[in-house]
């Protein structure tokens, strides 16, 4: 097995970029995958034929980032191959078949999370990806044009879109892939099987007349159509063409071997309870005035900085800390900048930069919603689950708020109190678009009503569990024990387990395209891939390339 | 391993019950699970404590639906236990720790299919189930229980409902009892964290307050309290208290190792290509008069018959067959009297035998949905795709018309075609609640509309494919190395890649408590049944009961 690197680092910028060029021309800025090879982010495997790995991706995810926030101007965004011939062959196979199980899982799922993003970006920012398939796409590579808006295809006789990961790999194609088909671009089912069953793929008149794209165009007009559809795009957006950009500047951060520290946000690993200690800070002075000064801020502005850094905790956390099963959230800071910060955020809601942030914090908290790790959130006093910072208790499988406060520490404090605010009401709504609120009380609309009329009112344990806004309430005489014991208990249950049903709880009532991909396709590609068809000595994936067939098990399951 | 049974056979009647009893008082029933410890359906293993094994499930099953054909007085049916303090333990953990991965992933398919079941008898039938736990409903036991429309708890200070999987087993509670806790009972997600992750379970006062049961009855009041609770629930039923039930008699069946036949269906074994070629007849006389024609008929009715043999058909070849991946299914017939058929079950929609043979239709139908096995539609000369029997290709994963005829066979045949009606447009939704038409143009509602203005209309294989109403049309010259390829191919393929496809293409749109216990929940426990951490040597569903402490990779993935 291909060993992870030591630590894998998610904060990059476009100097150090080595498989992505990011050019501006007006409203269009124009992404060009173009992977470096030797490039791989861990030894073993070459990135051929703009094949990617997790590396590649952290580099998209950030040029996506910074496109939101840095370029306002920007209304459509063009992705492109920068090679001959192959815009994108998809997962680089050698990687998958050498990877640990939880390896491919995390990258599939950070893979997925930023290709939501792109259609995010698409849906809320006015800023619509395009992609421009010059050269062949397959899988992964087809499964990345699935996320933009609109895809261009070149006709040229050679250049396809194609899914071949179940006849070639014996996998699905699972970072979207079968999801986006029928369901974002209605292909019908019949047509989707044919398709997902061949792997030589479909070019030209027949993946329009399939809808796998939406126009093949012949190789002489490319350039000036992918340009004219490009501008085209850009003027059906409600972006600002004027407006500064927002620069994101280098995140700072201490990572020793068990203390990741950043400005408002830190957390501290215990191994040996396979817990990781999570602390975010609520503002650090009151918000600003007005929205002038909000942009003037920057990425110094709280809520801005905070995600930033949780989002980036998240990432490290998930993908360098695998044992470390339990994440216990605490807040600490003053609940009414919290919500100030917040309030400010919605009172410009039609601001670039207040819904770009709003967007962030979603897209962050969605983020932890799909996160394999069990999350306790621990509300004490001196907290500021208010607004923003309650959602990370209501995205908690289970919360303890302190009834009165510890005795011995400080005999004078104020009681732990949450405060529901706006924020919790709408603005950032889950994977299954309802906002945690809803999720939490699905089926019981008088509960709902209850709680949300509580808004704005700073909730003592008592009220707070009354209303089903905690789980537990206990006093300063058994805090310690019920915490220890739930956090001990977590780290005594099979870690797949919790994963499951922490997958199927968090998601109740509807599902949409996301949910479908991070709970059904999802779970159905990780049980492919720790079965012997697949991932065994003699399954495909390892198979593949070698000139040996895959010698598959014939049980249907 | 234990080994399955040779043959698992599906076909019984009560008077060969082991470990059920019927009784009848009117307009209730009561269903008795005592299960006979030695009745296990393979060696190995004792069924102590009510748990449960494919062969005691088979047994709820036949009984279940002998409550729907045979009793229409039936209102409402308590399921009760009898044994002393143990209702019911849910599956027997030896039997699953012993079985091999897709014997276990078959027997939760089943179990599952049967528990919707009731739960239609609830919603569609007026035969509501009642839930009696007369003692401990533990995992499974409590997952029977969440299926009934209405659950009691006796409180007696020892009886609680549990979901024990996840701290004893390393599982899943997965057969619908994730989704139904808090999809259909509405317990809030981190109460339902909480529940699931303690072995000791819920009684009382509290079982009721969480929402896990609807009522606790103290002992002294419980035999009154159920009789009154069970003929108050009947009285909201509209199910006919007269009326004489269609007695379920003995399926007509001959089974050697390659061939299965009945009267309708058949099914040819091909070992070598990995195929059961499966052919249904369409009736072989003219629809009856009218209703009364009909219940006269009973179980000789074509449409009741016809299903009756499919159901056992499928359950047979997905039990005994799993090296068999691909069905091809053709009909034989003719249409009119197809369509006739379904004419009398729908003009008769409010005779509660002819809505108990569409229901069932449906049923069987939802049944092939989930079925994990490729699906390919021959519609050849001399075929019925028609109405209901239409739904057979719209069912299946590809279907090939042929253009014209056999010359060499048949030169002066009339070329195959394909006819919409009433029974394609609504009576027999799939588990999403979509028509299987409107899963097929999912986001096409031009296409769907189109499609819908042929009702009535014998299609032949150009206007049927322009319509999208099959997949390909080849003629006779292609015809035989196309399907040769189609059903060669989909044999070289990974089996398991092949499952996870189908179940995703299958339900593309909304989602249902039905698409997600099959979907997610099922996905994410085929996954935990893979991993070592339930299965291998030290995992937790083979250390239970040992002593041993299960020893667990503490990877989260």
């Amino acid at each position: 097995m291909t060993e992870a690197a030591a630590q894998v680092e998610f904060r990059t910028e476009p100097s150090r970029y080595r498989h992505w060029r990011v050019t501006f021309d007006g409203p269009v800025a124009t992404l060009t995958m173009d992977v470096d090879e030797a490039g791989g982010l861990v030894p073993g495997y070459e990135l051929k034929l703009n094949s990617y790995d997790l590396g590649v991706d952290i580099e998209l995810y950030d040029a996506v980032q910074r496109l939101r926030f840095e370029h306002p101007e920007v209304r459509t965004v063009v992705v492109t191959g920068g090679k001959e011939k192959m815009f994108c062959a998809g997962a680089n196979i050698r990687m998958l078949a050498g990877s640990a199980h939880a390896w491919k899982v995390n990258f599939c799922k950070f893979t997925n999370e930023t290709r939501n993003g792109m259609e995010d970006a698409s849906a809320h920012s006015g800023q619509r990806y395009l992609a421009a398939v010059n050269g062949t796409a397959a899988g992964g590579g087809y499964e990345l044009a699935l996320a933009c808006d609109h895809i261009m295809l070149v006709n040229d006789r050679s250049s396809v879109v194609s899914l071949p990961e179940l006849p070639l790999l014996g996998v699905l194609p699972g970072t979207g892939g079968l999801t986006r088909v029928v369901d974002k671009r209605h292909v019908r089912r019949d047509i989707a099987d044919y398709f997902s069953t061949r792997s030589e793929g479909v070019g030209g008149a027949k993946a329009v007349g399939w809808r796998l794209v939406d126009e093949a165009v012949p190789r002489p007009k490319w350039e000036a159509a992918v340009a004219e559809r490009a501008l085209e795009i850009a003027g059906h957006s409600n972006r600002p063409i004027e407006g500064h950009g927002v620069q994101l500047t280098e995140l700072v951060k201490s990572r020793t071997q068990d203390e990741i520290e950043y400005r408002y946000v830190s957390a501290r690993i215990d191994r040996a309870r396979g817990v990781a200690e999570i602390t975010v800070l609520g503002p650090d002075s009151d918000a600003p005035s007005d929205i002038a000064a909000l942009h003037e801020q920057g990425a110094d502005f709280w809520t801005l900085a905070m995600t930033r850094e949780l989002d980036d905790l998240i990432l490290d956390l998930r993908t360098n800390e695998n044992e470390i099963g339990t994440w216990v959230v605490r807040t600490r800071g003053e609940a009414a900048r919290v919500l100030a910060y917040d309030a400010l955020l919605l009172e410009h809601a039609d601001d670039w930069l207040a819904n770009e942030i709003r967007l962030y914090l979603k897209r962050t908290l969605k983020r932890l919603d799909v996160t394999s790790r069990s999350i306790i959130a621990l509300i004490e006093p001196g907290s500021a689950f208010a607004g923003s910072l309650l959602e990370l208790a209501l995205a908690a499988d289970r919360s303890y708020q302190l009834f009165g406060v510890f005795e011995d520490i400080d005999p004078g404090a104020e009681p732990a109190a949450i405060t529901l605010g706006p924020m919790n009401l709408g603005p950032l709504p889950m994977g299954n678009d309802l906002t945690r609120l809803q999720t939490r009380f699905f089926g019981d609309p008088d509960a709902l009503a209850a709680a949300q009329s509580a808004e704005g009112k700073a909730l003592n344990a008592e009220e707070a569990e009354r209303l089903g806004l905690v789980t537990f309430a206990p006093d300063d005489i058994d805090w310690d024990e019920e915490v220890r014991i739930a956090v001990e208990e977590r780290n005594s249950f099979s870690p797949d387990a919790l994963t499951g049903l922490e997958a199927n709880y968090r998601f109740v009532g509807p599902e949409t395209m996301e949910t479908k991909i991070f709970g059904r396709l999802t779970a159905w590609q990780n049980w492919i891939f720790t079965r012997p068809n697949a991932s065994g000595p003699d399954g495909a994936l390892r198979a593949y390339g070698t000139g040996k067939r895959a010698d598959f098990d014939r049980k249907r399951v």
